[in-house]
Formats: C-alpha cells, sequence, structure tokens
C-alpha cells in the first residue's frame, strides 16, 4: 500500500491511484518537463483516513520524508533553513473524476511570521511577501477551518474606508502587517486557538481538510448525479511553488501549440513578466502577445515553442500550456487538451489528419455535437455577449442566435419584413398557418410549448433559430407588448435570443457566423464512410430537399403532405374541402389540390433522382386547417355560399377535447378515403411524370397513426386502386411500396399482424413517446419541468428516446414485425434521432435509415459514424 | 350412408345429420307426441349432391320408399287414389346451425288440377282448396324456379282492379280458377315448360331447390360471417300436412307451459276453430283464450295440458307449442323453450330450482345480462311504443327508458324539477359541474361524446337512462330549441329515450316498472356462490356506496375523491385553491378541503365496514374544475382579490390542448404535492375516527396515471410522511395500502419496476384502452361509427376489451409485476367489466376483483357466476 507518489513515479494512466490532477503533474514530469516538483498522496491514503478520521503516524512519516525530497530538489527549505529560500506549498484535492463541490486550492502553505520575512529578502519584494501571507491565512481559515471569507473581508473594508483607499493595490506595507494580525485574531476567536505558526501543522491540517471535503454535501450531490461511487476518495497534490514575479527574469503565461479560436497551425497565448497569475486575471496590466516573448527572450521562447510542438506530437492535440518564468527558469504547471471553437475543433481534427497524427476515426472521436451544431448556425459574439442583459429563459428549441424587433402575429411579420426590418415573432404558440411568419422571421419565441412543439419542430426543420415555453412571458395584445419578469417589450423593440441556451436579452448583439469550410466538408464525407445506417431528410418542400442534399441526405424519409396545404392560394380551397358536406363537393375541391400536390412532388423528386422518398399522407386533425379570424371565416363562407351561421356550425362540429388523439391520421381516411386516393394519385402521377423525365423514383407512401391490420388494409385497398387507375390512364408505371407509421402502441403491440400489410415500418418517435407516457406534447412541457426538477426523470422524454418504455416498444414491434415479413424495412423518423443510446438500440435492431430535418443530417451523421468506430473498436458484430 | 330417416328413428342429438328442425321434430316424434309424419333427408345426402349436382337414382328411390311409408301411416295419397285425401306435403330446409338466406319453406306440395278436387271434396271446402293451389302454384315458382313473386302480384291485382275488389278474401272461386291458369303460364313463360303436374317432379324439384339454397349468395355470406363451415350442407324435411280449417271440429292454436310474461305457473295461449295459422296472424278473425278450449273440447284441453306439463319436465323449460285439431285430432308441429320477458326468466328460473327441476347452475345459465339490465331499469310499454315515432338515435349508453320535458341546462332541469316537472337533459356534453343536473333529470341526451364519455359513465353509475353521441341533434341555444332530422323540440317539449336502444321519439310514453322481486334478491346470492372473482363498486358518495350494499358489494374498488368536490359549498374552495398562486395560499383552501372530505369517508367507511375500499386520489385536470360562465368567474375574482384580468390570466394558463394527455393525475402531484398529502390525510384521519367508533377499514389508496417508478416512489414518500403524521397525532394507526392504476402503457411495460413500490394494481382500461389506440374517449365516437360500419372494428374497443392489444398489456404486466411482487392484488376497473371473454382473460391473470358502477353489479356478478360454471364444467383449474 504505497501512499505517496513522488511525481516522477506516476503517469497519466494512473487516475484512479493519483487522481486526474497528480496523474496529469506526473505525466508531465516524466515527459521531461520542467515541472515545479511535487508529491501526490494516493486516493488509496485517502480512503484509509476516511475510515479512521484521523491521519496516522505511517502517513504523517511518509508526507514528512518526501517533504524532505521536495527540500532537496528545491534547494528551498519547508521548516526553516534562514539560509535557504523558504519552500511554499501549493495543496489541492484531485479526484480521479473532475468533481466540484470539494476543496480546490490553498497557495503559499509555509509562509508564517519567520518565512514571510525570508520571501521578503528573496523576492526584495516586501510587499508581494506580505500580502501572499495575508492572503494564505485568509486561504486556510476559509478552506480548513471553515471562517466564512466575509469576516476577512470586513476588515479589509474598514481599513480601505478609515484610510480612503480606493483599491487593494492602495494598501502598504504596514497595513497589510496590521491586516495579518487582525486576520489571525479573527482565527482565534473562531477556532480558540492560536493561527498554526509550524509549516507541518499547516501542511497535515491542509491534507485532512482535502480529506473531509470528499465528503461536502454538494460532492456528495454530485456524485449521485453522476453515478459516481462514494467509495473511491481523492488524492492531495502537494506542489512547490514557483514565482513569476521574482523581478524582470520571471513571468507567468498561457500557450496554445495551435490557434484553439481557427485551428490554424501556430503558436498562439500571451505572457506578462515580473507578475502572478492572478495579475493577469485582475486586469490591472495588460499581458503581451506570446510573440513579444521571442523578442525578449528568446531561449525561453525556444524552449516553449519546441515543447510546445513536442507535446501536441505526444498528446496528438492542440495543447494549452500554463508556464512560469522564475529567474530565468521555465516551468510548466499545467498542460492538457486545448479547448476550442468548433471551427477550430473541426479545422484541426482535418489538419491533424493529413499531418498523419491522427487517423480519420480519432479525427471524427473529437468533433462533438455541439460543434457540428455551433458550425451551423451563427452564434453571438462573445464579447458583447458578456455585457447583455438576460430578461428571461425558455427552452433551447432549435440552435442559433437571432436579434430582430419583436412583433406579434405572422401578418405584421410580413409587413415588417416587407419593409426590410429583421424581426423575431414572439407568439404564444405557433400553428401551420403561421408558417410563412415563421420563414420571415430571423428567430421564434414562443410562451408555451415544449422541445417537440410546433414552433420548436419547423423552426429546426428550416434551420431557424427558437426558444419555446418561456413561461414569464405575459401578452398584452390589444396594447401591443409583452412583459418578461417585469421587462416591458414593446412592439417593434430589439431583442435577442439565442437558440443553444433559451437566454433572452434586450437589445440587437453582433453575431458570427462559423461559415461551413472545406475541412467540415471533408469530415462530411468521412462521416459517410463510417457510419452503417442511413440518413434520411424530413423534407416537405423542394427547399428542404435542397437543403438536405448539401449534407448528402440518403432520401427523404419523411414528406408530409399537409404543409403543402398552407399556402395562400391553396388554404382556401383545402378549407372548402374539409367543410363540405358531401363527397361529391369534396372532391372538386381535391381534384383542385391534386394539381398543387403533383407539382410539388415532381419538383421534390427531380432533387432526389436514384434516392428513395417515403411521402406521409395526410395527418393532423383536420380543424387545424381552419380559418381561426372573424374576417378569414366571412370570406370563406361567402366563397362556399354559406350563411355565417351555418359555417361556424360547420367549424364548431370539428372542434376536439384532444385533437392529438381524436380524428386525425388514418382515421381521416377511413372517414374520407378519397382524401388518400387524391394524395396517392398525386404522388403516383408524379412519380410517372419523373420517370417520362428519365428520372428514377421508387415512391414509399407511408400511411401514418395506423393501429390495426384491417384498418391499414382497408386503405391499402383503396390506394392500390387509385393507383392501378393511374397506370392504365398513363400507360405506365413505377415501383412503389407502401408502409406505415408504428406511433400508436397498440401498433407495436400487434407488429406481426401490421407486418403482413406494410413494406415498412416507419417509427414516429414523437407521436409514440407521446401515447406510451400519455404525455402531450404540447401540454407536458409544464409539468415535465418539476419531474425533472424533483429528479423524477433524468431526461425529458421528447429529447432523450425513452429506452425502458417506449425502446422496448420498438424493439418488441422490430421483432415482432420481422417473424411475419422478415425483409421488413425499418426507418427511425422522430427528434431523438441523434441521442447515442438510442442509436445503439437502432444498430443492434438492424434499422435501414434515420430520418430528420435537414439541418440535423450532420449531427445525426456524426453520431452514427461515432457509434460504428465504436462498436468496431469494441470487436462487436454489426447488423446492417 | 344413410339418406333418409323417419321422424321416429332420430332424436334431438342429431342436428349433425337432420339439422335442427329435423331433429326437434324426430324428438318430439320420439317423445310419442302426435307430430304430423314425415322424414328428413340427411345432410349427407345434400354434401353428395353438392359434389355431383344431380339428384342420383338411390336417393330418389329412398325417398320414394319413405313415401310410401308416409301414405300407409296418414292413410292419404301422394301419388293419386280418389278414394283417399290427398296427402299433401310441407318440405323445409334445415341445417345444423340455423341459418337465414336459405329456401325455407314449400306448403301443399302434391297440389295438381287432379288433387286440388279431392281436397275440395274432402274438406267440403272448394275455395280453400284451390286458394291453396294458386298459392302453391306462387310459392313453387318462385322458390323452385325463382320466379319473381311480383309477376303473380301483377296479375292478382289485375283481377282485383278488374271486379273492384278490396281484399283478397273477395276473390270468387271461379276468379281462384282463373287465376291458377294465369300463374302456370307465368310458369311456362320463364321455364319453357309445363308447371309440373306430376307430384313426385314436384318434391324432387324441391328438394333439389332447398339443397342448392345452400350455396345461395347470402347463405354464404352469413356464414363467413359466423365462421360456420361451408361443407356441411342442410337437411331436407318432408312432413305431411294436416289442416286446422277442415270444418268445426279442427283448429289451430299456441300454448306456453307457464306465463311468459311473468312466469306464472298457468297454461297461456290462444287458439282459433277451423282456421289456419295465417289467418291467426292475418288478424281476420280474433282468437280465444286457450281456458276456452276447455269448455268446447274438454278432451283436447286436457290432452294438451298434460302434454305440455310432460313436455316441461322432459325439457325442463318453459314450452311453446304449436299445434292443430284436424277433424278432432290433436297434432303437435313445434315445441320449443318459450321466449320469455326478463321477470319471467328470473322467477321461472328460481321456480325451477325450488320445484327440483334444475339446479342453481343451470337456472343461473338460463338468466341472460339483458334479462338483468332490463330488470333492473323500467322500461317503454312495447304496446305504446309499436305507435310512437323515432326521430333519432344515438348511443346507447346506459339502459332503462325515461320521458319528460326537455331542459338544455342544469340550472333550467334544478328549476324545473322544483316546478315537480319531469326533466330529459339535452346537452352537447356533459361535465363534472352538471351532476346536480343529472340527478334531478329522468334521462340525459347529448349530441356528443361516446360509450365512456362523461355522460355515460356518470348516467351508468346513477342509474340514470342515457343516451350519448346523436349527432343530428343540432342545437339553437339563444332561441332554445334544437333539431332532429329536421324535427324541432323546444324547451319544455315531451321527449322519450331509451338508453337500451339509443331511440329518442316525441312525447311521453307510459312504462312498465319490472320490479327487482324476492327471485332476484334469490339468485343474486346463487351468483355470489358460484363466482370466483370479487365484484367491488365505483362509488364516490355514501349515496352510491348504499346502492351497491343493495347488491351486496364486496367493497368499493374506485372512489373518485374529486367527485367530492363538486357541490355549490365545495367548489368556490377548490377553485380558490387551483388558482392560488403559492403554496402557502393554496395550503388554507386545502385544509378547508380536508375537512369535507374527511367527512365523506366517515360516511362512507361506516357503510363498507370490514370491506375493502380503494380511493383513488385526484385524477382531472385542474382546469375542469374552473368557473366557466362570466359571473362565476367575476365572484370568483372578487372573493379571492384579484382583478378580473389576473383572474382570466390564470383560467388561460391552465388551459390544455390535449388534457387528457396534460396536467393530470399524479403529474399534478409532482408540481403540487399538497394536494395528495391533504387527500391521504382525509382518508386515514376518517379511517382511524371509522376506528375508534368500532368500524374497520384498511384504507387502499390509489395512485392514478402512474408511468414510472420513481414517480410512484416520489409520491408514496410524501404520503407516508403526512400518514406517519396523522398516526403520531391521533396516537393511533391503521393498516392501510397504497397502490397504482395501470392506465398508462408505459406502466404496463414496466411493470416489474413499478411492483416494486406498488401495493396493488387497478387496471384503468378506459384510460388505457384510450392510450393504446391513441383514441380520444371524447372525439372517437365520430370516427368509431366509420370503424364499425366499413367493418374495421367488430366492436368499439370502449365497451368490448381489446384482447389483443389492451389485453396484451394486461397480460404482459400482471406477469411482470408478479416477478418483483409475487403477491400483488390485481384488480380491473373499466367499463368493459362483464366482457365474457376479458372475464376469462382475467380470470386467468388471477385478477382478485372487478369494479363497476354499483348498477352494473348484478350483471358482472352474473357473468362472473357463468364464467365460473362453464369452467367448473370444463373441468379447468381455476386460479383464485
Amino acid at each position: 500500500m504505497k501512499l505517496i507518489y513522488q511525481f516522477n513515479e506516476g503517469n497519466k494512466d494512473m487516475k484512479d491511484i493519483l487522481g486526474g490532477k497528480g496523474a496529469n503533474l506526473a505525466e508531465m514530469t516524466s515527459l521531461g518537463l520542467n515541472v515545479p516538483p511535487g508529491f501526490t498522496i494516493s486516493t488509496t491514503a485517502c480512503r484509509k483516513y476516511l475510515e479512521d478520521n484521523v491521519l496516522w503516524l505511517e502517513l504523517k512519516e511518509t508526507v514528512l520524508s518526501n517533504l524532505r525530497l521536495l527540500e532537496l530538489k528545491t534547494e528551498k527549505s519547508f521548516l526553516g533553513n534562514r539560509n535557504l529560500q523558504p519552500l511554499l506549498l501549493s495543496v489541492r484535492s484531485g479526484a480521479p473524476n473532475s468533481m466540484p463541490g470539494m476543496m480546490d486550492t490553498i497557495l503559499n502553505l509555509g509562509l508564517n511570521d519567520t518565512s514571510v520575512k525570508l520571501m521578503a529578502d528573496f523576492t526584495s519584494n516586501e510587499r508581494f511577501a506580505y500580502d501572499s501571507y495575508r492572503r494564505f491565512i485568509e486561504m486556510f481559515s476559509n478552506v480548513v477551518a471553515e471562517i466564512p471569507r466575509i469576516e476577512f473581508e470586513k476588515q479589509l473594508e474598514s481599513v480601505k474606508i478609515e484610510k480612503n483607499y480606493n483599491s487593494d493595490s492602495d494598501l502598504t506595507i504596514s497595513d497589510l502587517k496590521l491586516l495579518i494580525e487582525k486576520y489571525k485574531k479573527i482565527y482565534f476567536d473562531f477556532e480558540k486557538t492560536e493561527f498554526p505558526e509550524d509549516p507541518t501543522r499547516q501542511l497535515f491540517l491542509a491534507v485532512e481538510a482535502v480529506f473531509r471535503s470528499w465528503n461536502n454535501p454538494r460532492a456528495i450531490t454530485y456524485r449521485n448525479l453522476h453515478k459516481i461511487s462514494h467509495d473511491i476518495g481523492t488524492a492531495v497534490n502537494i506542489q512547490s511553488m514557483v514565482f513569476g514575479n521574482m523581478g524582470k527574469t520571471s513571468g507567468t503565461g498561457v500557450l496554445f501549440s495551435r490557434n484553439p479560436i481557427n485551428g490554424n497551425d501556430e503558436l498562439f497565448g500571451e505572457y506578462l513578466m515580473n507578475a502572478q497569475g492572478e495579475d493577469v486575471v485582475a486586469g490591472i496590466r495588460t499581458p503581451l502577445e506570446i510573440s513579444e516573448l521571442n523578442k525578449e527572450f528568446p531561449n525561453i521562447y525556444k524552449e516553449l515553442f519546441d515543447t510546445s510542438k513536442k507535446l501536441e506530437l505526444y498528446f496528438k492535440d492542440i495543447q494549452d500550456i500554463e508556464f512560469t518564468i522564475e529567474n530565468g527558469k521555465l516551468y510548466f504547471l499545467q498542460v492538457r487538451n486545448a479547448k476550442r471553437t468548433p471551427l477550430a475543433a473541426v479545422n484541426s481534427a482535418c489538419e491533424f489528419v493529413s499531418e498523419g497524427l491522427i487517423d480519420k476515426k480519432e479525427a471524427i472521436k473529437r468533433i462533438s455535437s455541439k460543434d457540428i451544431e455551433n458550425l451551423l448556425h451563427p452564434v453571438f459574439d462573445d464579447a458583447y455577449l458578456k455585457k447583455s442583459k438576460v430578461v428571461g429563459k425558455g427552452l433551447a428549441a432549435s440552435p442559433g442566435a437571432a436579434s430582430g424587433k419583436v412583433y406579434f402575429s405572422p401578418a405584421d411579420v410580413t409587413i415588417a419584413k416587407n419593409k426590410g426590418e429583421k424581426v423575431i415573432l414572439v407568439r404564444e404558440e405557433t400553428s401551420p398557418e403561421d408558417i410563412e411568419g415563421m420563414l420571415y422571421s430571423e428567430g421564434i419565441l414562443t410562451s408555451k410549448g415544449g422541445m417537440t412543439s410546433h414552433a420548436a419542430v419547423v423552426a429546426r426543420g428550416i434551420g431557424k433559430c427558437c426558444i419555446t415555453g418561456c413561461e414569464d412571458i405575459a401578452f398584452n395584445k390589444d396594447e401591443k407588448y409583452i412583459v418578461i419578469n417585469d421587462v416591458v417589450i414593446k412592439e417593434g423593440d430589439f431583442i435577442s435570443i439565442d437558440g443553444s441556451t433559451g437566454n433572452i436579452y434586450l437589445g440587437e448583439i453582433p453575431k458570427v457566423k462559423l461559415d461551413t469550410n472545406e475541412n467540415f466538408k471533408i469530415l462530411l464525407k468521412w462521416l459517410d464512410e463510417f457510419r452503417k445506417i442511413g440518413v434520411r431528410a424530413n423534407a416537405d418542400t423542394p427547399n428542404d430537399a435542397m437543403h438536405a442534399n448539401q449534407f448528402n441526405t440518403d432520401g427523404i424519409g419523411l414528406c408530409r403532405t399537409e404543409h403543402m396545404f398552407f399556402n395562400k392560394i391553396r388554404i382556401p380551397i383545402v378549407r372548402s374541402m374539409i367543410l363540405a358536406n358531401y363527397e361529391d363537393e369534396r372532391k372538386e375541391y381535391l381534384d383542385e389540390l391534386l394539381k398543387f400536390q403533383r407539382e410539388d412532388f415532381v419538383e421534390i423528386f427531380k432533387l432526389m433522382d436514384n434516392k428513395p422518398v417515403t411521402v406521409r399522407l395526410l395527418d393532423p386533425p383536420l380543424h387545424e386547417f381552419l380559418p381561426k379570424t372573424d374576417v378569414e371565416i366571412k370570406n370563406l363562407a361567402a366563397s362556399m355560399g354559406l350563411t355565417m351561421n351555418d359555417m361556424l356550425y360547420r367549424i364548431e362540429n370539428l372542434k376536439e377535447s384532444n385533437p392529438m388523439l381524436g380524428h386525425r391520421g388514418c382515421r381521416l381516411a377511413i372517414t374520407f378515403p378519397e382524401i388518400y386516393k387524391m394524395q396517392a394519385r398525386a404522388i403516383i402521377e408524379a412519380a410517372v411524370i419523373s420517370k417520362e423525365n428519365g428520372i428514377n423514383i421508387n415512391p414509399e407512401i407511408m400511411i401514418p397513426l395506423v393501429c390495426d391490420k384491417k384498418e391499414l388494409k382497408f386503405i391499402k385497398n383503396h390506394l392500390v386502386d387509385e393507383i392501378n387507375k393511374v397506370f392504365k390512364e398513363k400507360s405506365n408505371s413505377v415501383e412503389y411500396h407502401i408502409g406505415t407509421m408504428i406511433e400508436i402502441p397498440r401498433a407495436a403491440l400487434l407488429a406481426d399482424e401490421i407486418a403482413e400489410e406494410a413494406d415498412f415500418f416507419s417509427y414516429g418517435t414523437n407521436d409514440l413517446t407521446q401515447m406510451t407516457f400519455g404525455f402531450s406534447r404540447d401540454d407536458s412541457n409544464k409539468f415535465l419541468f418539476d419531474y425533472m426538477n424533483h429528479d423524477v426523470f433524468s431526461t425529458n422524454p421528447f429529447s432523450t428516446l425513452d429506452k425502458k418504455g417506449v425502446g422496448k416498444l420498438i424493439e418488441m414491434s422490430a421483432q415482432l414485425g420481422r417473424t411475419t415479413n422478415k425483409n421488413i424495412k425499418l426507418g427511425i423518423c422522430g427528434e431523438q434521432a441523434g441521442d447515442p443510446e438510442a442509436l445503439e438500440l437502432y444498430s443492434k435492431l438492424g434499422i435501414t435509415y434515420l430520418s430528420c430535418s435537414p439541418f440535423r443530417i450532420p449531427l445525426v451523421k456524426l453520431a452514427l459514424a461515432k457509434l460504428a468506430i465504436n462498436q468496431d473498436s469494441a470487436g462487436q458484430s454489426i447488423t446492417n
């Protein structure tokens, strides 16, 4: 049972024993970097302490013998030798997993009334020595004895008031000495014992404090949340201090081996001579660019440059390096993989591949979905963002950033847009009719609805930024203003919304656009090389299809025909069709719609030559299409030759208490088979026309909301009849398939029967989640917040697939389906397509393709490529 | 291969060979009844004919030799002996299963130009003989040669017009003779051959026609629908005719061995001398009561009396006997178990048991659920019903019959009721607030909602008759009238509604009340002896509990606490509680409600001493409780000290797009745990108070709409804390259980996890059906009609359990639940409790109890007793 490791005794793989920080310091040391020497008390020691609650003799002795080694290495003295510079220590916790809530750091441990004077002499900086001593007492008292910092701040403030000082730097040396006495008094008052002068006692108390902090309530909560065992314990890192402020040949800085903003292969960083890290942070002096160091100290610059290159080669990634120069000698304090912007992430990953440092798999692993998400949407400029006030927060429903003037109706948005204004549409919730207004807006903000509300789904589909469910918004529609948390925002006021955080800001914030560059395109190709599951787009219009092609879509997995119904010319026909009382009347309007739908399909098919296109027949409840304002209703009544009362009566008749569970999807086709027949005709006629133009499309016709085999069969019979008519009329034919959505629990339970009538299944995970939980997508936001808050749910089942429940149904039904139709094709379309655990399930079940919004295609491809790479490396067999 | 059986060669168990009719005639003959002799051609012969399509020699010879036997027995001549009365025959089909669509009957076969004269002589009734001949030609031509009847009717009409006759009876003998010639001409024109004079040829043609009719399209459709094999074939019954119109000592009649209206042990029936059965039907003469026969022909009466008693003893049931007297000789034409009223069914079954004729099991088997249903609800008097006009039809949502003046709001109902009027409440749909109005009404009629809508469920619960979903009703609320299929019904007009048929009538129709008599109570006890599954009541009030006790309930399976919230004093408090913005404010109102709930429970517990009571905590979405009219909203705002705008805003905030999938059930308790805590406190305080009063109640607290184990656990923890507080305060305790509804598909899928936290599961089949199908209970009526119409569904899944889907979930979850909690108690509460196939499933799964509306308890007990009896007789093992 080895209790303590010198830094040169460990390496990066010893995290369990040395903790993350300790393993890193050991690795740096073993790489030959000049790391300020030190040692690590192992987690083994911590575990024993947590059992006994006392530092035992053997541990103490081992600490002391290692301290002695440290004194020898640094040629400094900890216990007090007036001829040597005092050895001051930093003491830090370091668990195997990074863990906030535990004790962090005590600096300058070892200072006391004697050593402070020695430090003053050695640094020739008395003020620095006493200020360090003052800070050490405060830090130690706070961390070890848990005395509130406010007690010390009060003393400091009273001196500053008394002396009429503006800043801490006005304090004289004698002020500092006085404060030190007062600080010690505070310690005594709280602890009923003197502040420990003996450095060894200081150290043991600090070590115990680190050990104890493992069981801080905050640390325990954190471990519970992240499912980390409570039995691991933390290591303690004890390291000699080095000082960048010991004169003109001392200094401190940060260096990146490449530019972390754009990934360019150039040293990047800044430094400050005769300064400590905290001086940089405090902003008292402005640091210099790292290239300046080459002029001042070319040797040190060269050493830094060489080391950074060496480290990059070793770690095969951009390195973030903290260094200190003490009396001309370079020390490395920390080395780690650099945080970078999404742009830098993609660029550097591709560069590393072309330089041969890493392979494509590794490059893919390094890209996160956040990187991709951010690359595809403009983001607010950080510099301005910091100065902006958050007035409210909603759900981050569709990523991106947008500023614009607020308008509260799609009509007003259109007017403003035509005037050339940038607009944010703010509404309680959106409906299919608002699409034009949404298209004209920079972004959408709603007070109701969740991550899969209409606003959220459409916004993601059209790549607009969107915040939903901001329940703090109160509307005053008459006077055209809203109130968010007491802030009044009038029509035409500027706001900015961040769809990646859900934050709402007052005013306009400049944006940065991370254009999709060449490397991004290369990366996309690599993803296609590795992934084993198809990725198709949810695309309802030629425009959507074009976007999807930009990301090399494998086809269209969900073409929602109802979205073709909304536009100024078509919607009155759709409305008349819905409100018609007789089949003959309805057919007239359907014939008009047929032309429009056929044209749309011809356009879409042109873009999808040789790719599969799955078209879903009409799905939403009919009343969603109905006119809402009095004027619209009046106009429609006039055009249909109805009295206003008759019209209102027909509209009233279509109302439902629970439209999600109502007359929608294929249920419409049981009542009005002619609607689906028209749609099937439009699809097939378009496919035949395409064929005549040399374009190859074998449409997949998808029937939504099926719950029973006979239901599917009834509708299929109607469709096949109609399609055969088309073939006869055209003296031509195309191959086609008819399948069904699996989105009703009963369909999943009876998938074996249903598969007898279906060429394919497409899982609608949104609806399936809705029905399996009995959670309305539009209403559940309100209470799901409480579920997450009380830790009843760890995730929102509409954003992360519920493996246990919904996943079980998907698994059951895939297996059942194959018992009667072994070649049945399985697809997924839903909002959780990027969830890695869900992808594992889909891969296991042999899903053929996932379908998602065009703008999410790269994200899903990334997740699928990563999954395939992981499976390959785990040597798992992969279903196709 | 025996082709033909004389009636005395068979018995009732030979249906497969002789068909149903043939077996019955054989049985009557073998019992020694004087049945007009005859024989049956077996189904074996039919099957051979259907293969060869020709009557083969052996069959023809066998028919002829049996005919010869018949001539000997009857001392009549078929082939023509001028000294003997002609032997006329009836030829009828008779398949093993009664089957409409096949050839039925040819009477008087054997008549020709020669025998008609003989018949005229023997009967001394020339007119009768020629009229019979005319009818025979028409019947034969139609049935055998498929000549449309209209051809013959036209001839008849033209004679009547020419001679200015009013009725067929005005036809003279010469008219008839003329018509006979014309009829034969028609036959010739169609068949290009003379009408067959030879009786043997007539007979063979008729036999072939019967055989062929097995494959009538209508018969095939019928067999497909009822899953009857197409390979069975039909038998042919050939029987000698007897005539009740051969003079004063001839006659015909119908007799019941007991009164089929009330079951009394007295001969019941009527007869007519010198008449044929069709004279009675035609209503030309009025038949006499059977007791009159005792005066006219005491010997025949005695023979009838003795035979009817003998038959009743033999068949152990009330007998329905058709007889004919030919020249003083009594013939029995048909004997079968009598159709009877529900009252007669119950009374006679009980009488038979006390007379030792049958055992209790047999008595139970003879009672149908319709009998019980009708016994419990008054029905319209048939005599008046026939004269009443059906103006519309809705769903038969709650049985019974009611007449009253229509009113369109619960308030108007109350006013009218206070004036002493009988009222029918007519509304689009009802809500919990309408309960008072519903209680005051004779019946309820709604234009929306299905079999499990609020109106339907409540009506069944309180035993009111109810029709829902009558979509033909158009409301004019301002002028207080409705229009049903062009009939205008104003407020205050009388209508009558039949909740057993869904029919709506104009005006008032007198009712017959079949009071629950002593025999019914005896029967109820027998049901309790046999059934193996508990039956509890859905009871929300002491009144419900009392009703349930009338039917010996095993306890309460579902006490819906929300129904306690609706009454004038409580509802404003409930509303204030819901609209409170802060927990403190809400608690004040909850404390007030606590008192009311506790009182209710004390009352209910008093009635349920030593029986289990399952209380479901608050379930519906909160907005159901909110005020709707402006006045109510204004008053509430005033009482809560809110502005009207604030109040409207809060109300608006509670609105949901799909309340069924919204913030309801235990989701309310995740957001507001204090509501469920109050309810748990009320239940437990009431149980402790009951205990102090010597009443033993171990309450079962049921949490609705659970979908996840952690959700249940979170709520349970809150409840247990609160209950322990009560125990401490009261220094007393009671045993209690906490369980959950299984009504969300996910709960069924994860029942193993959930069972770890639940003492019991109660399946809410209404909600489970709703979620499994994705069908809103309130909206699906509209399209389910089309589903049934197109034969996509054969039953409404809200009335008949969907075994394949919902049943699968129930089965899965029962099995999963037992893997982690092997003693978990399982109950069912839903509207399909009486469905026999569902009961088989429940029995197989070891369900402990079913819970239903108090008024359905006898029905469910009947179904369970029958199930147990069937299982016993099938020797199956029965789980408890």
